[in-house]
């Protein structure tokens, strides 16, 4: 059986997403990708990459002509968009290719989902009412956002947020054992069926500077943290924790875990992107088909100038066939 | 005329400041230090190492002493304390050694003061009115900790914190113009008289995801942070910001400033530490001495099992001495 591509939206085409799946496919061999198909609008890819365009309108063609050039399913913009200009019209393309990449995948003709950046200002002017592509994918797959998890994953380091796009004085009050517990879960889970790990380890970060320190420096830890991780504990998952959280992402405390639950998005965000900022990926977990992103933005300031760089994007086209694979033997 | 030497305090008798020191002797040549003096308990130093030890109460012998052996100034702790099991005997002898180094350094008879990991927990048993060494150290030299400031430095990274042992749910209302305003002309000016660098560059990173969002995401940037740096900016100092605080800790962005000022503890020590766990460096600025110290604590859950890592108390004493030689290049 030939192995179904992976679909993979170009985002905002103002936004360094067509540049990037561009360079993916200049350096498709060096980067270990297999066949995958680009979706959006012919235009924004030609005028910011030189290489030959394939357009495909049926996944089956996407393994014969990978080798000839980069398969594009046309999503053609209402108006052609300048790099780095975003306008409605963008935005309407970006959520075209977003949207058919979703139904690629749901329906078995693609094996996952590979989104570009998009942008969130962009889509609000058109009426986007979901805070990201990662709702809107979880609406689209019948799974309540409540239930969807995003991990940040690097090659030494993956991270869960209990909590994201937050003001930094609403996290306490957002955070519940409840909360916590679901999203530690979510996480173990996704560990096993996404990446393979069948006994995974979970570390779970404190709130606080030093944890807490027993409550001295705030009482997050004992009143919900604890509770959460006994909770995992007693359905018999590996948790450890509270730790402090300025303690728990240099290499030997990395190696003793497999994912760290972090309570706040630069909890999760700042280790990430200091050690693997080129090469971050997005997993959104909890959803019945694969979805990856890489874990950079439009970068509307450096479009068109050449200057993207791909290794994110590659990456996360990586881990989605490793996903991909380790659901499939999963199943067995 | 002959160099003065470092005061080194051991600390905690019963943590690893015994062993590091110890152990920085050993490797002096490798790690490139001059001479300095241990401050502390002979005992607990013997008991964890086994090298020479030279004892001495002048700090003129410091100089002929270092090549025969490790040089101690003697502070006798009532009770004989067993690494790994700290008590209240072992915190007078550490506050001893503490307020000998500061001595010692005030008089002009050691070239700046390097303090070993205390246990903060026995001190205030011994009725410790100070939150740590840093302000005890500052009121000894007749300065208000309020214009004390800490500085975490590695190889790559200069974080200093604007908050630091505060609940997280205390850090949004601790902020203010005049605080965030502070604590970065202080780091400026440190980074002038204690590092050599002419014209400083700060970045300030926002307190909210995306550094607010243009208050989206919480509004201290608009409020506090951005008056902040736009009265620094009056006085003529280089500083940039709000950043959103996950995009400037990776390599390209760190290459673009001096220093990182961050709004709460963990947003300084989770970058700082994730890049340089075994070599970071706390500086305290504002003081008219020169003071720095290993970004480790006791690790009484290791003391006496020789496994402790020097290259932090090592950094430190480098940091001290480097320090040390920028004044006095400023003095000029």
């Amino acid at each position: 059986m030939t192995q179904l591509p992976l679909a993979v939206s170009l985002g905002d085409p103002a936004g360094i997403g067509p540049e990037v799946v561009g360079k993916c496919w200049d350096h498709r061999s060096r980067f270990g990708l297999s066949p995958f198909v680009a979706i959006g609008d012919p235009r924004s890819l030609a005028a910011v990459w030189d290489g030959p365009i394939v357009t495909i309108e049926d996944a089956r063609e996407v393994d014969s002509a990978f080798d000839v050039g980069l398969p594009l399913w046309p999503i053609a913009a209402a108006e052609r968009d300048v790099p780095g200009c975003p306008s409605v019209a963008g935005a309407h393309c970006s959520l075209d290719a977003l949207e058919l990449a979703v139904g690629l995948a749901r329906s078995g003709t693609a094996a996952a989902v590979v989104t570009g950046p998009v942008s969130k200002e962009q889509l609000y002017r058109i009426g986007f009412a979901h805070p990201g592509q990662t709702e809107f994918v979880a609406e689209r797959c019948g799974v309540s956002p409540a239930n969807v998890v995003m991990m940040l994953a690097g090659p030494s380091l993956r991270t869960v947020p209990v909590t994201t796009h937050l003001p930094l004085a609403d996290v306490p009050a957002a955070l519940s054992i409840s909360l916590i517990e679901a999203r530690g879960r979510a996480a173990l889970r996704g560990l096993q069926r996404s990446f393979g790990i069948a006994e995974p380890r979970l570390a779970v970060a404190g709130l606080n500077p030093h944890a807490g320190e027993n409550g001295a420096l705030g009482r997050e830890e004992i009143e919900l943290i604890i509770p959460a991780i006994e909770a995992l504990r007693a359905e018999g998952w590996h948790v450890t924790g509270p730790h402090p959280a300025d303690t728990m992402f240099h290499a030997a405390a990395r190696a003793r875990y497999d994912a760290a639950l972090c309570m706040y998005h630069d909890q999760a965000l700042i280790p990430l992107k200091a050690l693997h900022f080129e090469d971050g990926v997005n997993i959104t977990l909890g959803l019945p088909i694969v979805r990856t992103a890489p874990d950079h933005g439009t970068a509307f300031d450096i479009a068109g100038n050449d200057r993207a760089d791909p290794r994110a994007m590659a990456a996360a086209m990586r881990q989605a066939e490793a996903s991909v694979a380790h659901r499939a033997a999963g199943r067995g």
